[in-house]
């Protein structure tokens, strides 16, 4: 099996530590594990497949919301909250709809001491109690288009439970819109695609291709589903965001209707859209090591770390004091965290943190005082720079600046040096197997698609935006295809 | 029935409008209901007592939360996330919680297409789930104070639900702490209480009495239980936010020990407390008016809107782009709206902000735009003034914050006016029922309480901190007590 591509010989796993971190080399699936356990992200509770979001994983989630939501808001959508549950008989109006999520729903059947008339189910997703609403919100094109978003929990029952990547429970925005044209409702998911990628890329440090599923994998009750899809170091796809053009499916069903300019009423066309905690899943796949998680600066709760290093009380001291005022003279860069506690070693100290995925560390003691000087070390690289103590505000900023480039450049790298072309099925399958994209002919057929599922564990990620190819001849069946899609295992 | 102190002569009831509004006098229960619902904060769902929190009324909660939020953070505390699903048998653990808890639960008895082997209950609040988490977190003091703080939905079946004040589901955060020291709870409880006051009165211009809870109203599963009452203008008091010293109940139940600084393993001592979307409820009771909502500046989802009033084309331009550099120059002050609408007539605009209680309202015409002026409206009295174009930066911010005061000292004022203090049963009955606080003498005991209760419907809110008066006489047995305590109606 063919493993990781390494941008970096991580000095890092050199330092003197008890690593308590599987390595990816040894079992990828207990590595993931055993990263999000040391970096204190999450833990399994005592309800199936629901997940504890411990407090340093949270800050990472407060991070992306607020990236996120002012993303959502500046193009125009506001935030509102909708029930919990769900009566049933709204959810069975939209025929694929229910039949998608019937398999994993959670059903309250008693309430308040009594069993309910009606059960009622957690929600799984929003579309139908918000358009529901929706119905009774639009009266003409004036109240068009109608741009919502909202942050929650959704329950979708597990049997194979992953932290952060499939949770029973998880915590997820799910924007739903309603438009006067099928064209702006187009635009809509489009967009909101976009912001996605933006989000992964430019936050997440987290290349993703962008593209269009296929009738099979497209959500339950959608015309389009749009996704963008991010691999992982293992070769394996996760999605990381999904946009729905839903048409006027649900418009249907739950009569979202709008008087137009002319008095004449019409079905509006809706979307929908949304990311989730399993963002948080992605970026620890994305980009940890075998010392532990990784974080890129623009999502990191904590952006550097300060090491003061003493011996006795009297150095102790003075180094506080120095590490206190390097702390205050650093404030404006984000968050700066000052290591001071005097029970632990500075040795166990770099193992915690660096399992923890702080960019940049900073190790400060009474030599480099007397030199006016300190070392700064990176997270990802491991590479250790002395730098003079006026210098090192403009060298961190630069330096935070260079670790989110360096970490999106690394994982592109990879993207790129384990995505392959081909259209000879015995080739695809050694490339799936040993984990990677593959970019193959298909000729659209559900029966292929499935064929090769069956076979291969491998799914169409998505048939990718503006890939202008020449025809050729799809990979299972051998008939003229003109469309190229991608294929990967997925998480 | 007495009604209502006014502070001012509002002058915004006699602008021509289309008033749906029930007026205060007339029906005050309905005129908060239409207050909600003009002011576009709320409405109902298709399922019994769950609440649809609309984009303005969410607005309002995201201020809430921001403020909040950054205070819980000072104090220390961060932010976490446990699951919806509490199995039955955690709740079943501490006996009085379960007993206080039954009857409002919401209970999955299915999911994934199975009946679970252990009903799963949707959280009522968290202390059983997370303190099973905390026994595996805390191991020695170093560990301690351990200080959570969660924001989640909750679920207490309602059967007389009213839009925020008592919803099947509502939005809350909930703290939750563990502390080496009884001493050190208690302080936590009371601060967070103090946390809860300054929201309360700083930015929601709400006045709170704090205080103790009796036995019979405390938190099930508490060993005491504070909080704070606000007082709304039909005299009912609303409990805005409560913190609960847990002892070591829960500790004992959930094995929350630690290890000493000798190595004795001793239990924690805990505290949780919690506000919720309810306040929004008391921010509408509390300052509202017959022509609709009136915010506080400091928790307004838009400070200031700009009504530009013209009479043809080539006045709507002029009017429009002076409106639109007046929008510039007033951005530092928080959100301030302009209504560019065509279709809707300034009268009508007018009505639909007040409505929604944005603070201050600028009017700009032609004529003022040759004088070099604007005139300013205050939402909470009225009053207009027509201020020179070069002072408007300055008057509003002053304004903003005169309004601010105002609010507060009014609805203090009205907290001190239907204040009443007797010992005499007959007086006693007749303030409650024309609706106040009555500080009240009161034996201790739970059948005077009930009895009262019984009779009046008034329930002691608080003991009051700090409160210090001469020994009387039992409100309703007559025997000697030590404690006098406010009564009144509650929300």
């Amino acid at each position: 099996m063919l493993f990781l591509v390494e941008c970096y010989n991580s000095g890092m796993e050199k330092t003197e530590q008890v690593n308590r971190i599987t390595s990816r080399e040894e079992d990828f699936s207990q590595w993931y594990q055993d990263v999000v356990s040391a970096a204190d992200l999450a833990e399994h509770s005592g309800v199936r497949g629901a997940m504890i979001i411990k407090p340093y994983g949270y800050a990472l989630w407060e991070n992306i919301q607020r990236i996120l939501d002012q993303k959502i808001k500046e193009t125009g959508h506001k935030n509102a909250y909708f029930p919990l549950f769900i009566p049933e008989s709204y959810l069975k109006r939209e025929a694929e709809h229910v039949e998608g999520f019937s398999p994993e729903l959670a059903v309250v059947t008693h309430a308040g001491g009594e069993k309910l008339d009606e059960p009622l189910v957690v929600r799984p997703t929003s579309e139908t109690i918000i358009y529901a609403t929706f119905s009774k919100w639009i009266q003409s094109w004036r109240d068009l288009p109608l741009l919502i978003n909202q942050w929650a929990n959704v329950v979708r029952w597990e049997m194979r439970p992953r932290l952060f990547l499939r949770t029973t429970e998880f915590l997820w925005q799910e924007g739903h819109t309603a438009h006067a044209t099928e064209e702006e409702a187009e635009q809509e998911t489009r967009k909101m695609l976009g912001v996605y990628q933006s989000l992964a890329e430019e936050y997440l440090a987290m290349p993703v291709i962008p593209g269009q599923k296929t009738e099979a994998e497209k959500f339950a009750g959608a015309l389009r589903t749009y996704s963008i899809e991010a691999m992982m170091q293992d070769g394996k796809a996760l999605q990381a965001g999904t946009s729905h053009n839903l048409g006027q499916n649900f418009a249907k069903v739950f009569d979202v209707k709008y008087a137009d300019r002319n008095g004449v009423m019409q079905y509006v066309w809706q979307t929908s859209w949304g990311v989730s905690t399993r963002l948080i899943g992605g970026i620890v796949l994305t980009h940890s090591d075998n010392a532990g998680l990784v974080l890129p600066p623009n999502i990191a709760p904590i952006k550097v770390i300060i090491i003061p290093i003493w011996r006795d009380e009297s150095s102790r001291e003075i180094v506080l004091r120095e590490a206190t005022a390097l702390q205050e003279s650093l404030r404006d860069i984000g968050i700066v965290d000052l290591d001071d506690r005097d029970n632990v070693s500075a040795g166990v100290k770099f193992n915690e943190w660096e399992k923890k995925g702080v960019p940049i560390r900073i190790e400060i003691g009474p030599r480099d005082i007397e030199q006016g000087q300190v070392v700064l070390v990176r997270r990802d690289t491991g590479e250790k720079q002395t730098v003079v103590r006026d210098n090192v505000h403009r060298v961190i900023a630069e330096l935070l600046n260079q670790i989110q480039r360096d970490l999106y450049e690394c994982a592109k790298q990879r993207l790129v040096e384990r995505s392959f072309i081909t259209d000879d099925y015995v080739e695809f399958k050694k490339y799936i197997d040993q984990g990677g994209f593959v970019y193959s002919h298909w000729c659209g057929s559900e029966s292929c698609e499935k064929a090769i599922n069956a076979e291969t564990k491998a799914t169409i990620r998505c048939i990718p935006f503006d890939r202008s190819v020449p025809d050729g001849k799809c990979l299972k069946c051998g008939t003229s295809a003109s469309q190229q899609v991608v294929f990967a295992k997925s998480y």
